[in-house]
């Protein structure tokens, strides 16, 4: 079955946003064995929507738009999708209401801008929008299933889940593919490739894929039914990796996997940040639930702070500098006394770009661990990239805790 | 002149790495006046490339194809536009031998799979490729220029620059398009473009996009050389937005206007947050330099870290709650006290999905500033989406200092 996604919109075509809603599709169609095909961007603009959305049709199964449903008249894909299906647009009085009563519920009134978001095609069914005030629309073509969705991503996702999924199940069942992910932390992209080489090697049907991001590095089998190897391989790659695994849930953060370990053990969690400024709290505190262990922490990014809030000696400073193994160990320490937690991280290290020195140059991360059998530190040389300095070593930070819980080697012990 | 771009590579496809070269190709050929008008991803496929590019030349002057130039069996690309385009590929032995010191550089020995990068179409021209191995091609078809660069962003941006921008420059000069970005904060996309609306029927030559995100609403107005009543437009924006406007340097985020006010003024800052766990400290120290004026703050999670670090008393707490005016205005009092900086900003919300009750439904966040003269609050009701709701917040709060400092209303003073 080919399944084939439209995206439309200027900013992405322009360079302004890149497109994330193409690859939700896919991965939310690859447990159904659905893969896509093709991905087509263009422009705002009625001729080049109508042009590829006519070609798309006649190749693909499904075909899935996304952008265009927003209230303003430059969202233009519902109009042009109608045109091309020989379709009529109608305002829908239950769509309506219920986009007034979404204003209405933060106290604002509907800007009159937004009925255009309540106009329905006569021969498309509604999707509904849990997230958002635009509805998508379902047309049943022949030959083609074309579902529209709004291109703001958290509205897209809900709607696929909710409402793209089941209805591209009802059209064809296929095998969904063996699928497994390994997300691991610590290690380089490069490093854990070469690792797994004789594994790769030895598996030459399955499909690997690496993607570094924010959460570190996902390694991805996949395989046909017919792999039967799949799980001894699966296992090797577990043999092979070990303890820079941290889950084996797609999508899962390691703040959520930590916060289990902690909650689970009736642990509770501070903080004490430098150059990351908050980062650390903020991924804490993303999943749902983190109050149940994280107390709080202190951002002391002026040197002053650190002395202040943490109690970090003021010729400790003066002699180790900020980025230190002693100041970090001291802010951690700090921050585990003043919060009366079981465990502190701290962070202090050169962010870049200026800053750096030859002795201490831009990337250079120290991490702390305090917990009650004692101190641990890393030092982390990382790169020139400011932003990816801070995310990288939050994430790094919220490490040592996870290797704490699980009895592996942290760092130096002080 | 059309200019279309094909995405090449599995990877890309299957969503797990984002494509973002396409918007590096627009970035690039916009200063020259020239707009990327359809962006088509196909997979490592020789049919699926034969097929889109056969058709992409058909409409394009310029098409530029990235991906599948690396040295395994998966990637095509060269091969497959060598079949489309009748062409023969031959071993290059000047790129052969590049290629070898390259790896020689590094102390590595040259692996025998990346002998198939240095081969070369006999009737296409060689780019070079100054950070990688894998040298582009340039085709002059009849009426198309084909570009073929490889998929790593790194070495694609390069020989951007370095090859197809002069290239391109010499096919068509085209006078780059008037270009004006309104950065807003604090309003709905459609009741803004609600406000624009007399101002946008009255210049309907222009385009005008609206792209909200994480740094507020960017309104966009885009005209050619033959609008001359571009400025005007301009200043009709301006008048019609008005405050909400924070700065109309494009891709500049608001904590890079805070900080400049701040520091111009040397005046300090520190935060206080509950429901966003440090995410304001983040976006305040994304900017470089943000160290000249941000002194750090404290991430009260829990209500006990409140009263301890913050001073907020615990009979307030009890009779008002967490999430309330009274104790947004004590934790920025008390930041604002414990940090010794000119200001503080503090925030305290139901960021959901659990939480919210009756009176404080999730999505409720209170929010304030505490300043030499005054402290003030606001109330604002956001949505459902937790992640969202965090990351809005924050950027309210900021918001409320830059209004402080260009004298523009606040919120209710206490």
């Amino acid at each position: 079955m080919i399944v084939e996604v439209l995206v439309v919109g200027d900013e992405v075509l322009r360079g302004a946003v890149a497109d994330t809603n193409s690859g939700d599709v896919a991965r939310a169609l690859q447990p159904l064995g659905h893969a896509v095909v093709r991905v087509t961007q263009v422009g705002d603009v009625d001729e080049a929507i109508v042009t590829a959305a006519a070609a798309a049709v006649t190749r693909a199964r499904v075909l899935i738009v996304s952008g265009g449903l927003g209230p303003t008249p430059d969202d233009r894909t519902k109009e042009a999708l109608a045109v091309l299906f020989g379709d009529t647009l109608e305002l829908d009085a239950t769509t309506l209401e219920d986009i007034r009563q979404r204003f209405a519920r933060r106290g604002m009134t509907m800007a009159a801008a937004n009925q255009k978001q309540a106009l329905l095609p006569r021969s498309g069914s509604k999707i509904p929008n849990a997230v958002g005030s635009a509805p998508g629309v379902h047309w049943r073509r022949p030959g083609c299933d074309v579902f529209l969705l709004p291109g703001v991503p958290d509205e897209l996702r809900e709607m696929l889940q909710s409402y793209v999924v089941p209805q591209v199940r009802g059209i064809e069942a296929a095998t969904p593919p063996r699928l497994a992910v390994f997300r691991t932390v610590g290690r380089a992209e490069s490093d854990v490739a070469q690792s797994l080489q004789p594994v790769m090697s030895a598996s030459a049907s399955l499909r690997w894929s690496f993607y570094p991001g924010r959460e570190g590095l996902d390694v991805q089998v996949l395989g046909g039914v017919a792999d039967t190897g799949f799980d001894s391989v699966c296992a090797a790659v577990r043999a092979t990796l070990g303890e820079c695994i941290y889950t084996e849930e797609p999508g899962v953060p390691l703040a959520e996997i930590v916060r289990r370990l902690c909650v689970e053990r009736g642990q509770t969690l501070a903080v004490a940040e430098s150059c990351t400024g908050g980062l650390l709290g903020g991924r804490i505190t993303e999943p749902a639930g983190s109050s149940a262990y994280f107390r709080g922490g202190f951002v002391t990014y002026d040197d002053a702070m650190k002395r202040d809030w943490l109690g970090v000696p003021a010729d400790m400073l003066a002699k180790h500098g900020a980025v230190s193994a002693e100041v970090a160990s001291a802010m951690a320490e700090g921050a585990r006394e003043r919060a009366k937690s079981t465990f502190a991280l701290a962070i202090t290290g050169v962010a870049g770009p200026g800053g750096g020195t030859a002795d201490k140059p831009v990337g250079l991360v120290l991490l702390a661990l305090a917990a009650p059998d004692g101190t641990w530190t890393r030092r982390v040389q990382l790169g020139a990239r400011r932003e990816w300095n801070r995310v990288y070593s939050s994430l790094l930070a919220l490490d040592m805790l996870r290797r704490h819980a699980q009895q592996l080697p942290i760092g130096d012990k002080r």
